[in-house]
């Protein structure tokens, strides 16, 4: 193991984008995006995620450099149209009139489409809570959850993040409707764990521990049952019925082997606390409410595990393995030093 | 058993409101909600609240004539004062507004303060969905659910309902964050039934299966584990941070014997989404979502079991006992004829 500055891992991440097909601007979000989850030890999230980003850039399914389209609709309703680009570069373009909107008028929704989303969404709602404004995101995926009570996937693991300021800092979380992430079941199948009961199913639907079962023809169930799976179906309808966006069942890239970035949608939810009943008063608010929970007996708040790994990260660098920054070192000097066999 | 019409329901319910402190316009609104809810077969939210109405009112702990005042912060943003009355008066006071200034911006917030909610929350979202708006609601309540890892209640049963147009109709959820509503659970207690496993635990904080280990000093647990809790928390801030409300650990009765409604706040988010990417195609577009899921062999949609019931109601009127009928109509002549101590 050695390890790596956070800067120089963005710059290392960009040079690998670039050479595989991003234009610079989709590059840098995708590489700040990337190192930044790599750094606060969501691996499911980070260098990880690279060879399927590239395999899909590969591919043809996705325009890594496809520039956004900001459509105004109205005062407090901003859509975009990402142009089968990525999701990251399409909110970028819309955050800086989303949050005027949202002070100026006190809410404000983003509705992107045509969009791949490949990344963790605690990103997407994080610098709007640290602008002191409160964040709802949801996306869909690819149909890899089965529905309560059906037999057939048909929900993304679409997850739900929320970020709003405290005192000094922002309280978030973020997670799938899925009872685990997708990422965590690749890297379980990778590292030959087994799965916690009842986390998914097979290709005949029968319940199973083994991640190979599920990702090859098998399927997640929603956390809670019915409950989680009415979480599931909001997100569909705001995520692409809202946005224009594909649902998570009609994603089809089988005329692109390598791809697997879902091509969908993302709604984005502004408001701002300051105009609600305690005014500025809302973030001490929030500290009472995360003191009461400490107090209770809670241990961690959501995403104090990721603000630690960030804090270690900024000081001792992030960690990785020689063989890790080899293979990235390679990459970045693009597919024909990499051949595409190589991350499919 | 006997049956009463709606309409002759909603009238009934509507004398016993007022003569017991509510203003007419209060009793009106309380009245439809809470018929609303038998007709549509949500006992834990129908009739069997009537007592706990009453006694809460004659606890002096909400007011039944309190004036809501719609304070307009904003183009998008309406805060409402329900001052200790409850909050379905505040809301329909909003609502003409809210829905306005959302077809105008293409999204509006509700948040509403000093709030007593005692009833379902769908029927806060479904007359938007009705009218074309996506709405979402949120309510925190009372201290009754124990976060991951906590040891004692912090949050409320903290309700979430979403509402959406479809085609001729809507699509329509609402859950609590608690494994079981709390109704349901003083439902089991009445009925001496036991609780499924993992629904909460007692004084102790160890499981049970036991309704009134629950209600004397024992706690829910949140559905799904710490993805259940993370809602809650959610909630809390949206309903009462946001809002200028308490948090549901902070409601405090004691000084008022008998009282029942918590009084925190609530969150509505209204959205247009015919000014999303599918316009007018948006009610198409869910529509296509629920076949999906009907398709992969799902048999029920959200919502399904109530309309059955509310069509069943309306033709056959609501099902209600002969005991429950006279004890209404003693509720009727006002606290005089039917003593406190018979709804205590």
């Amino acid at each position: 193991m050695t390890s790596i500055s956070f800067a120089d891992l963005v710059t290392l991440l960009e040079r690998i984008f670039v050479a595989h097909g991003c234009s610079a601007p989709v590059a840098a979000i995708l590489a700040a995006n990337c190192a930044g989850a790599e750094r606060d030890a969501a691996h499911s999230h980070g260098l990880f995620r690279i060879e399927g980003y590239l395999s899909t850039l590969a591919s043809g399914w996705v325009d890594g450099s496809a520039v956004p389209v900001l459509e105004d609709a109205r005062t407090s309703f901003l859509r975009v149209d990402a142009a089968n680009g990525f999701a990251q570069p399409a909110l970028a373009l819309a955050a800086p009139l989303a949050m005027a909107r949202a002070r100026e008028t006190g809410a404000c929704v983003v509705a992107i489409r045509r969009s791949h989303h490949f990344a963790a969404l605690w990103p997407d709602v994080e610098p709007f809570a640290e602008q002191g404004l409160v964040a709802l995101a949801m996306v869909n995926s690819m149909a890899v959850v089965v529905p309560a009570g059906a037999r057939q996937p048909v929900y993304g693991t679409n997850p739900l993040a929320f970020a709003a300021p405290r005192e000094g800092g922002i309280v978030v979380f973020d997670q799938a409707v899925s009872t685990m992430a997708h990422g965590d079941v690749q890297i379980a199948a990778r590292e030959g764990r087994s799965l916690p009961p009842r986390t998914g199913v097979d290709a005949n639907g029968a319940p199973t521990d083994d991640p190979r079962a599920v990702l090859d023809g098998g399927a997640l169930l929603a956390f809670g049952g019915h409950k989680g799976a009415s979480i599931a179906l909001m997100i569909e309808i705001m995520a692409a019925a809202l946005t224009g966006g594909a649902f998570s069942h009609e994603v089809d890239w089988s005329a692109h082997p390598g791809a697997q970035t879902p091509c969908t949608g993302e709604t984005i939810i502004l408001i701002d606390p300051s105009r609600g009943g305690c005014g500025s008063g809302f973030a001490a608010r929030v500290d009472q409410m995360l003191a009461a929970l400490l107090n209770a007996g809670q241990t961690r708040l959501p995403g104090d595990r990721r603000f630690a790994a960030r804090v270690n990260a900024m000081t001792k660098g992030i960690p990785i393995s020689t063989t890790q920054l080899n293979r990235l070192q390679a990459w970045a000097k693009g597919p024909t030093q990499s051949p595409l066999r190589t991350y499919l």
